[in-house]
């Protein structure tokens, strides 16, 4: 018998899933319906598999159109924003369909855990790229210390979306958008906490881009993690209650932080305040507005915002600034607009991704750890690159484990009800060996 | 016929518009009905005027209550939360009912003033102090210098809710709160923007208390005063659209501003993220925990974070973190709070104003202007010192223009209908008289 695939939203981002949802849909028995509010674009990549895929136009503020698209699969995989999945789960619930998706496990979801066990569904989040493969890569290695009878002292995980290091350019940022331009904007604007030796470690906004520790990945070399936000909610699903270290962080490459550091200290990333400005007030002019004293007579605006910011005018940190075109007559281009929607503005084009760039996703675990009274050390790193622009390093690894985790529940090999994310061996040792054996997504683990 | 008035919310702040509107009352022929969420504290004042005022129970929530007691009156005063008067200002407009308050003119008001026009309703707000006084004595100058055929070309404006030298005692930072512990807590977090010599001028909260001014009030002497976030929004109110210089500002005693700098960059202002802190975590280990280094052997925590602000350990600003006990092994005594409210608990024990205390209300208004081809300024002073504990000066200053703004509104003496600020003679005129005549408080005002 068929089993019916429903995929809700089918942005840039799905790729990578539906060419696996494809690929394995004769084999699996299984008829996919892909759920997009623009289904023409996917008619090429569905034409050659019309027997076992279609396309279909949805509209996700139509939740009577939600509930009969729902009520019609005996699957359900979300790619929609993570803010639509409180109403898909509830009705994934209502008429007893699993749901899987790449997106955090919000508090909407987690309060309907127990009406899911009793209506027998399964809601399995955070199986994409982070969260996802970073919970399925770090649980392998955890559990594996564990059975060896050691102890984790210590545990750094980073996770960055970066450039390939031959689209890295002349772009001295080495960065450009291969995710939410907003979210990158944003980044880490509240207080990071995590742990470290046993003692709480809280780090402000204005500080976080300054206090970075350094990553070298085998073959790429030097990366800089910043803190996230909340480290400490790691501790409980990985089953380290009472580790005394453990720090979540994001990559970028040498020289981002310290340049984005001044970019934070201007005041240009704020997004709670609408400038009222015109849409003719020109970069320089906005950046002269943030400074002490706008106007001084034989200063050049580089050479005042330097100072201001403890600089020289010839650092890398005014060269990336400048680069940006901050100290430029051209128009910001954007009226009463907050500093940050105008920073990303900006930001779009300057890093914009080109269809030639190969993108590079970089993942590294640190752990410590005792065993039979010594100290040893476990790294876990990975890095995969872009095939193209379309089957990108992020659309690959964000969809391939959530396509996995989709092909175990749908054989019926993931018994857990309720919500579920992927920390148990029974679903990760078989994604992590297929993400090695079929695509060469493999993390290379050194133990020191 | 008696006019009756029903006055919604009789907290502290209350007192003195209590006691103007039952002194009032007999010869202006009104019924005050005072709705109170707790009436009883209300029978001692209320005892004496049983002819012409009496106290009712009111919960805020119960909208049909609301709607019950606004069809009973034929003025409305509002001393509630700002964030209810929408709720109430329909009622109004519903029951054809005028409404007077202290409080900002909100978007959701701003929209009801078609409405209450049509009604033939006044929605009188922004009558307290500061917004209210100030408008009424900046407008009178205003309107002065115009009538003389000057033209503004700057307009600074400071306000700021003090203690009389006399209770300022040995608190270095020499104030306590006489308003909303939150809002001291959280004042600025927003970027400041104002105008300087026709060019947009923006502060980022990092950098908001660094950037004072020094503002002299006669018989007072020095204040400091940060900038306020929206300084642009008081041009069109003041017909003052194309003014170069506008600015409005906070004002605390010298060395506030330096002390409270130190405290938004150690992190501990931030009210976004919850700390997952234990009630028993120790000052000192909050303030460690936020250090790049939080142990150092052989520097004590003092030092540390001298070292960390680039201040000296026997600097003003470190004698202000330690006189609130920032290095102190006391618990925070507040588990899993966000550092702004672990900060506002602290701050409000050592900043609580005593039954002996007496408060301070300082306003000041620079005005430069052009007349006959030269410049000119002109600066309007008011300091009013509270008679007791339970007549504030914030009571008295917020209370009493309030109060008279009514009488004006229940005489008939305002024919303006819809949303209306004290901006125009007709009515500020004779409130500032009435300020000065009956209550002594009235502005300094002095031509350089």
């Amino acid at each position: 018998m068929n089993s019916r695939l429903l995929l809700l939203g089918a942005g840039r981002s799905a790729s990578s899933l539906i060419q696996y949802l494809l690929r394995h849909a004769p084999t699996e028995s299984w008829f996919l319906t892909v759920a997009d509010a623009n289904p023409a674009h996917l008619a090429p990549v569905l034409a050659a598999h019309s027997e076992y895929a279609r396309a279909v136009p949805f509209d996700a503020a139509n939740e009577a159109g939600l509930d009969g698209l729902v009520a019609q699969a005996d699957v359900v995989i979300s790619m929609l924003p993570a803010l639509l999945h409180p109403v898909v789960a509830r009705a994934c619930v209502r008429h007893g369909r699993h749901l899987a998706t790449a997106s955090y496990v919000s508090p909407a979801i987690g309060e309907l855990h127990d009406e899911a066990v009793t209506a027998g569904v399964t809601l399995l989040m955070e199986c994409g790229l982070d969260p996802g493969l970073d919970h399925m890569s770090a649980m392998r290695v955890i559990a594996d210390i564990r059975a060896r009878g050691g102890v984790i002292t210590s545990f750094k995980s980073y996770c960055g979306g970066l450039l390939a290091p031959t689209a890295e350019g002349d772009n001295p940022w080495k960065y450009k958008f291969t995710w939410n331009p907003r979210n990158v904007v944003l980044a880490g604007q509240s207080t990071a906490k995590f742990l470290e030796n046993g003692r709480p470690r809280f780090i402000p906004y204005q500080q976080l881009f300054a206090r970075t520790e350094t990553v070298t990945v085998p073959d790429y070399g030097e990366f800089e993690g910043y803190a996230n936000r909340d480290s400490l909610s790691y501790r409980a699903p990985y089953g380290l209650e009472d580790i005394p270290t453990i720090l979540r962080g994001t990559l970028r490459r040498p020289g981002y932080c310290a340049a984005w550091h001044a970019l934070v200290r201007l005041g240009l990333t704020d997004d709670a305040v609408n400038l009222d400005n015109p849409e003719s007030l020109t970069w320089a002019e906005l950046v002269a507005a943030y400074l002490p004293t706008p106007h001084l007579p034989g200063l050049d605006l580089p050479t005042r915002v330097a100072q201001y910011l403890g600089l020289t005018p010839e650092s890398k940190e005014m060269g990336r600034l400048n680069w940006l075109g901050l100290f430029s007559d051209r128009p910001v281009g954007h009226a009463h607009a907050t500093p940050a929607q105008l920073l990303e503005r900006l930001l779009s084009e300057k890093w914009q991704l080109q269809p030639h760039d190969h993108d590079l996703i970089v993942m590294q675990h640190l752990f410590e750890y005792e065993l039979n009274g010594t100290a040893h050390r476990h790294t876990s790193s990975l890095a995969v690159v872009g095939d193209d622009a379309t089957h990108t390093a992020m659309a690959k690894t964000v969809g391939l484990p959530l396509g996995m985790a989709v092909r175990r529940l749908v054989r019926g090999e993931l018994a857990q009800r309720g919500v579920v994310i992927p920390v148990e061996a029974d679903l990760y040792e078989p994604i992590l060996d297929e993400l090695a054996a079929e695509y060469g997504i493999h993390f290379l683990e050194a133990e020191k």
